[in-house]
């Protein structure tokens, strides 16, 4: 039975080493006035949106920063970079950064233009979300890390007024622009590049079996898949041409995740970031062999197919032992990044594995997941898997 | 060294069978009023569009139809198909066919907004060749053969009013939406659906080696080789869910090939359509293994990939012989679809050949070739190869 899909992804996509020097040129081409660059502190000190200043300005692009946000950001940080948007007349966004950068300036590209405050248009509000009535301010979207992929996504994700994380998935949400210069990344700790590419493995793995299925979007998670394994050890230790492979991969899962949606990593690692400060793509990497045995039966073939793909010697291997390849794969890479395969979060006891599964199984992420149903004694036994108890 | 790229492509893609039944509902998006179907006669004669008509009557949407072109059509269908548009007030074009049908209504969404003929704006112009000055209107491409993957790329291919081939490349050209509908495809001869699939591994094989290189439509024309090479011959068979396979192989080196463009045997197998009606696929067909030889020292490295990403058990086959693996799969693949390596033109003497290898060496897709320079007498070598002398 094919499943039908529609594929629709209307976002430029600049990739390779040096290409933000034209970020003008795009910022000509939409006839924008001034813009408005969305780039957190720590980014600024590291000087790593000079170059593109420096073209701005040669290029007599008036801009304005902002940099009022933290990492997992707020609402109200996408609403007061909005207010600074319209005060400032600004008529394009340029958002530097990981994850929170872009998604800053995504969420703000709908509230310049539109009433409310991102709050109102976001998942958890349900049936009463608001739905944008004005066209957005176009988004050129510059990624510094290799993970979370949101230059080429339909989503963003901030933390609302009562602490809690929320997503908006919309189309509109999507970039018009998406400048992946690697050379952006070449100064990345290791632990961060370690860090955010097994967020990459976990878009792609995840996108690949959820539920939700784009045959043209899985093309991108398996080629994502077969990048993390072959370059991210190398990267993490620094290798420029590594480097810009990764940057790659994560822009493919990125794809992939934005159309297929993520599953039962994406949801139990949210908990840890929140509660312990678990780096997002770590808790999603150590996520993902729990999650291959839990989903090791419905997606037997999905494995054999992604084996089949990142291994040549693979078509030996039986379709229900493909799992087992694919973990053994996933410990090695944990070995060869330096990552431990389990979390250390400190003593916790069973009150806590059960409220952080409680909390799990509100993502939205447990929808996708292609084994149901998700019980709490599911969500629980993948804690004590990650965890170091 | 790796090559920066730019990948954008704006198309809204609707894929499955049965997918026409919702082309009215794009329609009503565009807030488009009447359409302008672009249909050929002899897919009229077979209903091949009732149900589409019958969806948009359904849905109180006007339409009326020009059929008045041939196969390979001419500028001037189109100038008279964009003349009937503006008459009838039309605000949407939906082309239903093959490429012939597909490249009038692109070629009509220009003329029906922009002044000229549309020879004015093709690319035998040269320097001279306008520019469209305002939107298109929207296209909506619905292929019934499994071949051009023009629904998905951005040029169009006319005859002008000397009887020369000459094409448009634009960006503008890709149409807003393609409704890829593997059931129309069900009723096609097997002959025409064993040319137009090799017209298939035509454009996914050459755009993978073509100079111009995007990465990003390189996974996708590799995927359209598998495909091809697993289901054409179930395809010819007249089997649906090869069909379903071979029209999204179809899409797939649609975008490809948009994006790379071709080489030599599209060169080549255009005299030998213009002057012995040679189908176009048939004559692409026969000449991949002739590039495969041509190119196998410049594109060893390229070979290997395909043959790689096709045959699991290739990995064992050095580098340099994987030409040899490709060129024996395209063997078996023409005796499995039941067509001849060689094509039977009647006789034809050394002039005929020069005549036709010149007239080949005018075409776009010489430019392309990972192998230069291109010389009269590489071309004959083609030919000589190719035809039953
Ligand atoms: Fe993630
Ligand atoms: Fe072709």
């Amino acid at each position: 039975m094919f499943m039908p899909f529609t594929y629709k992804h209307d976002v430029q996509i600049e990739f390779g080493p040096g290409k933000t020097k034209d970020i003008a040129e795009s910022v000509k081409a939409e006839n924008a006035g001034k813009a408005m660059l969305v780039i957190d502190k720590d980014l600024r000190k590291l000087h790593i949106a000079d170059e593109i200043c420096a073209a701005l300005t040669e290029n007599n692009i008036a801009y304005c920063i902002f940099d009022d946000f933290t990492p997992n950001p707020s609402v109200l940080s996408v609403d007061s970079c909005a207010k600074q948007i319209r005060a400032e007349h600004c008529e394009i966004i340029i958002a530097i950064g990981g994850g929170s950068s872009m998604d800053v300036g995504k969420g703000a590209a709908v509230i310049a233009t539109n009433e409310g405050g991102i709050m109102d248009y976001m998942y958890l509000r349900k049936d009463n979300a608001k739905v944008p009535e004005h066209p957005l301010l176009p988004v050129i979207a510059v990624p510094t890390t290799s993970g979370t992929g949101s230059e080429v996504s339909e989503c963003i994700v901030l933390i609302d007024t009562d602490n809690i994380k929320d997503v908006m998935y919309s189309s509109i949400l999507l970039p018009k622009y998406a400048y992946v210069d690697p050379e952006l990344t070449y100064k990345m700790p290791a632990s961060i590049c370690a860090n955010t590419g097994l967020d990459v493995l976990g878009h792609a793995l995840e996108a690949y079996i959820a539920t939700l299925e784009n045959i043209m979007a899985d093309l991108f998670a398996k080629e994502a898949i077969k990048l993390t394994f072959q370059y991210l050890p190398k990267a993490v230790s620094g290798d420029k041409e590594a480097r810009i492979y990764m940057a790659l991969a994560s822009m493919y899962a990125g794809i992939a995740q934005s159309k297929n949606g993520c599953v039962l990593p994406h949801a139990v690692s949210c908990p840890l970031s929140a509660s312990y400060g678990v780096p997002h793509g770590l808790g999603v990497g150590v996520a993902q062999i729990p999650n291959i045995e839990y989903t090791r039966d419905v997606c037997a073939e999905q494995y054999k197919q992604i084996l089949d793909y990142i291994d040549p010697l693979a078509h030996e291997v039986p379709a229900d032992e493909a799992a087992d390849g694919l973990i053994e794969k996933i410990k090695t890479l944990f070995t060869a990044v330096g990552v431990d395969m389990k979390l250390d979060i400190g003593a916790v006891d069973k009150a806590v594995i059960t409220k952080m599964s409680r909390e799990a199984l509100l993502e939205i992420d447990i929808e996708g997941s292609p084994r149901q149903p998700v019980t709490q004694e599911d969500v629980e036994a993948f804690y004590y898997k990650m965890l170091k108890l």
